[in-house]
C-alpha cells in the first residue's frame, strides 16, 4: 500500500492531480442534464456528480463549476427554473462523453453528438430520447460552495419517465436492466454486474440476500 | 415507457417512494466513513452520497441526515475535525452494509460488523483495514440544505493510502482492479466491467478509446 501525504498531493502536476483526486470518491453516476433557454434553444451536458438528497420531498443535487463548459446549462436553469436528468446507458455512452466538449453557445450538442430530444407537456427542457430513465426537475436552490467556487444545484423531481418493466414491486428501479453506466475518474465508463440486494440492516442480525423485487 | 407525474410521486407510500427516488440518481459510490470521538471511541458507517467537489484544493463532500443513524459520525467529526473515507470492495460489502444498522453509541461497529481498524500518525480517525483505497480528510465546512434538513459535509483530503499497482501513469486510479463496488437504490450492490476510458472530448472530433494508462 502506498501512502501519499498532503505535501505530495499538493505537489502533483495539475492534470495528474485531477485524474487522481477524481478517482477517490468511488464510482460516479453518469447523467446527461438537458435544458432550454427562454427562446427554446437546447443544451445537453454530461455530469458525474448527480447525488440523491432526499425522497420526501424528492430532491436531487449536482455540482457545477460556474466557469466551466457547463455554463450554458446554468444560464438556462436560471432562466427557466427547469431541467431534466437522463441516465446514460451503454448504447450512447460515447455520445454522452462527447457532450463535455466546449461547443459554442449556438451549436446544438444534441445534433453535434448524435442525440435526440423528446418533450413532455409542461416541461420546457428537453429529455434525451435515448435514455431509459429520465426525469424533470424544478430548481429549488443554488447553494454556493465558497472553498472552490462550485455550486450545489438542488431541484425537486416533478415527472419521471422510465421503462415500466424496470420498476420492481417495492419501488426499486433495476437500473442494471436499463444498462445504465457508471463512471470512474474523469473518463472511464463501466457497466455493472449485481452482487445482490440485501435486507434492511438491523443490529446483531446478518443481512440476507433478497430478490430483485425486494422479497 | 411509463410516465409518473408529481401527484403520483407524492402519493407513493413512503417506503416505496424511498426505493424509487433513491434509484433516480444512477449508480452511487460505496464508502465507509470512519471517525473517533475525543476519547478515541470509534464509529464506522456506510454512505452512498460521497461526491467529488474539486481537485485543487482536493475537496470531497457527502450528504448526511442529522436525525438518522449517522449522528455519531457527525458528532465525532465536529469534535475532532477529522474523518476517513474508505472505498468498499467485494470482499466486505455485506459487512459494510451491516454498518447501517442502528447500533448503540457504546457498541463498536467495527467489532459488530467484523471489520478491522488501522491508523496513521497524525490522524485520530481510524481507517478500514480491509479497504484498498482510503484517505483522511480535515473538515472544511458543514453546509445546511434547508429544504430537507440535510447537511453537505465538506472535507479536504490530507493523506491517501492506495494499492500502488492501481495508480496509473496519468494519475487515474483503476478502482475496478481494487474490486470497488457501486450501489443502486438503497440496498443493491454491484461490481463493474469497464467499457473503456475515452480521450478528452473536443468539438467536432469523435472521442477515442484509450488504454488504462491514459495513452
Amino acid at each position: 500500500m502506498q501512502h501519499l501525504d498532503h505535501q505530495q498531493i499538493v505537489a502533483m502536476p495539475s492534470r495528474y492531480r485531477a485524474q487522481f483526486i477524481n478517482s477517490l470518491s468511488g464510482f460516479k453516476s453518469a447523467n446527461l442534464i438537458a435544458t432550454a433557454n427562454s427562446m427554446g434553444q437546447t443544451n445537453v451536458a454530461i455530469f458525474s456528480s448527480v447525488v440523491h438528497l432526499g425522497a420526501s420531498p424528492a430532491l436531487i443535487g449536482f455540482i457545477m463549476r460556474p466557469d466551466s463548459v457547463e455554463r450554458h446549462t446554468l444560464e438556462n436553469i436560471k432562466q427557466t427554473q427547469q431541467y431534466t436528468i437522463n441516465q446514460v446507458n451503454d448504447r450512447f455512452w460515447q455520445a454522452a462523453h462527447q457532450t463535455s466538449a466546449r461547443y459554442l453557445r449556438d451549436e446544438c450538442e444534441f445534433e453535434q453528438c448524435g442525440l435526440s430530444t423528446t418533450y413532455l407537456k409542461g416541461v420546457t427542457a428537453p429529455f434525451v430520447k435515448e435514455s431509459q430513465l429520465k426525469y424533470a426537475l424544478t430548481l429549488k436552490e443554488i447553494l454556493p460552495i465558497s472553498h472552490n467556487n462550485t455550486l450545489l444545484i438542488i431541484g425537486e423531481v416533478t415527472d419521471v419517465i422510465c421503462k415500466q418493466s424496470a420498476i420492481k414491486n417495492d419501488g426499486y428501479i433495476d437500473i442494471e436492466s436499463l444498462n445504465t453506466v457508471t463512471i470512474s475518474g474523469l473518463d472511464s465508463y463501466h457497466i455493472s454486474h449485481r452482487l445482490s440486494r440485501l435486507t434492511y440492516a438491523k443490529p446483531h442480525v446478518t443481512p440476507n440476500k433478497i430478490s430483485l423485487n425486494g422479497e
